[in-house]
């Protein structure tokens, strides 16, 4: 799946993943309308605006870009009719051709690990038989329960030819609260009074991404593994740092556009093959005739307006990338 | 919620909650039968058996418990028509008087995480009317992500009465791969040759455990803060550590039993009062009749078997603290 994101990136010249996050404020009110009209102010009625406007969003775009990234946690809250148009909406956009990142940050240990990947990546056995739940190409994961909780994903990847992006650096601006802190790494050294116990500290982060890089050995793909990590837009010097201790490790960079991410700020997040690095833009792109630029569209025309964006968004990056 | 937490568990003398993780091995053969006779080897056919064996240990415990946890991954793997299984075991608990805490170790940040607090503890809003997606009581949380990934969280229990139980030290054997790192404290630490660095250096579960008391101070109840942590059986001497950081914060404990932790390794999770903590237990109770010591009761009879564990549990855990 490694190589298939890979192939699609170069194919459309655009390292960029479509985040599909549908608040309900970023669906234009004529789609509510009509989704009203017919289930009512009901979760089923929000489940349906969400899916009409995600379907048309992808059938505006699927074709320059690569992948999208339905984040869950917008149609959890709908309940299961909320669930049921996330479920629609992969597979409507696999159908479409489109790696789907499903960004569901689930993380447990063990048989409870496993259940999840199970679930989002892999088949479920029913008495004689097995199903696919979900069926997402990738899921992003959260390490903090260290390997009993990512093993169990690593070896569904392996049997399904799936893949992980693991939160390494989150964008958002208290990520540093625990993730930033500095870490002993010399054995011993919480002794008092030992000396230069600091030489070997180094960022949390770090500590993660190495074992992101060691767990990413496990599931090689050509050039890049299987096990990706989720390092944010917003801390470039970070970004770059992480690129080296993870050089075969795809890097999903969330926090581009509204969380104030910029092209110059990407590019270190790159390996010199141009490849390493897939943007995701959520709001920027499907709430793009939200924006001034993109007003002119209008809310009728908000498919359009995405497309826009992704053009934009893609010679950004273009432009940086050269530029460095 | 916190304050009827707490009352149930004076009312039933059971600092207990029983994990409701119906994997399928723990299913009766009987009960997958009848369910697959109606339903087909399905996802379906798997989503009703787990929901009549939970209906089942339910109803031969909920008298004796305050509190149940069911997983949702276990419900997850089966796709929605396993979600629509944890919602009605949900609904069916709340029935019968039982505290809910949702095991779904979600975190995310801003508006993803309030998507999540809304959609598991609080209400969403659709058009002009608002609904609850799964209305539980309390839920786990993952802190990773920063005080970004739990404010919003918090800001709905506050609006709904509702509570939290944030990972601090999980039972894992790997926990302490990213959990236990010991964390420079001291300011400008990081410098090569800084003597003494060493001085302030914590483990990071205590430092997210310093977090959990300051987010518990906005959110009280009558003794114990709305906001609880989640801390593992297997490391009792961590759980002495944590319960003097965290005074006012209950603390949910996982792995008991299967997991190895037993009742004389709980007694530091408890304050002086008795409080501060509830157990889980999960295939020790639900699968109890696949053990040696409860297999006269026989798969028919899962249910009994069940009971007799929680009475069995309830006395371990009370013969532990009049002991201490």
């Amino acid at each position: 799946m490694i190589n298939k994101l890979i192939k699609k990136i170069k194919e459309t010249g655009a390292p960029i993943v479509v985040g599909l996050d549908p608040m309900m404020k970023f669906v234009p009110l004529h789609i509510q309308k009509k989704a009203f009209d017919e289930y009512g102010e009901t979760l089923e009625g929000a489940a349906e605006a969400i899916w009409q406007f995600n379907k048309e969003i992808v059938d505006s775009v699927y074709d320059i870009i690569p992948a999208v990234k339905p984040q869950i946690a917008m149609y959890e809250q709908f309940g299961i009719p909320g669930i049921a148009a996330f479920k629609k909406t992969v597979d409507y956009c696999k159908q479409k051709g489109l790696v789907v990142i499903a960004d569901i940050k689930r993380g447990d240990i063990g048989s409870t690990s496993e259940a999840y990947a199970v679930g989002h990546l892999g088949k479920v056995q029913v008495g004689s038989k097995f199903y696919y739940g979900f069926d997402e190409d990738f899921a992003t994961v959260n390490p903090y329960l260290g390997s009993d909780g990512i093993k169990p994903f690593i070896k569904v990847c392996q049997e399904e030819n799936k893949g992980l992006f693991i939160l390494v650096k989150t964008s958002n601006p208290s990520s540093g609260e625990f993730q930033d802190r500095l870490v002993t790494t010399k054995p011993g050294a919480r002794e008092k009074g030992t000396e230069n116990a600091a030489f070997g500290d180094k960022p949390l982060y770090e500590i993660v991404g190495e074992q992101v890089a060691r767990w990413g050995e496990e599931h090689m793909g050509d050039a890049y593994s299987y096990i990706g990590a989720v390092v944010g837009a917003t801390y470039p010097e970070m970004g770059r740092a992480l690129r080296k201790i993870m050089p075969r490790n795809y890097i999903l960079v969330p926090g581009y556009g509204a969380q104030g991410g910029k092209g110059q700020d990407l590019v270190h997040f790159f390996n010199e093959d141009g490849l390493g690095a897939i943007i995701n833009s959520s709001r920027g792109i499907i709430a793009a005739y939200q924006q001034e630029q993109y007003a002119s569209f209008g809310p009728e025309h908000f498919g359009e307006a995405a497309r826009a964006a992704v053009e934009d968004m893609r010679q950004d990056i273009k432009q940086a990338l050269e530029n460095r």
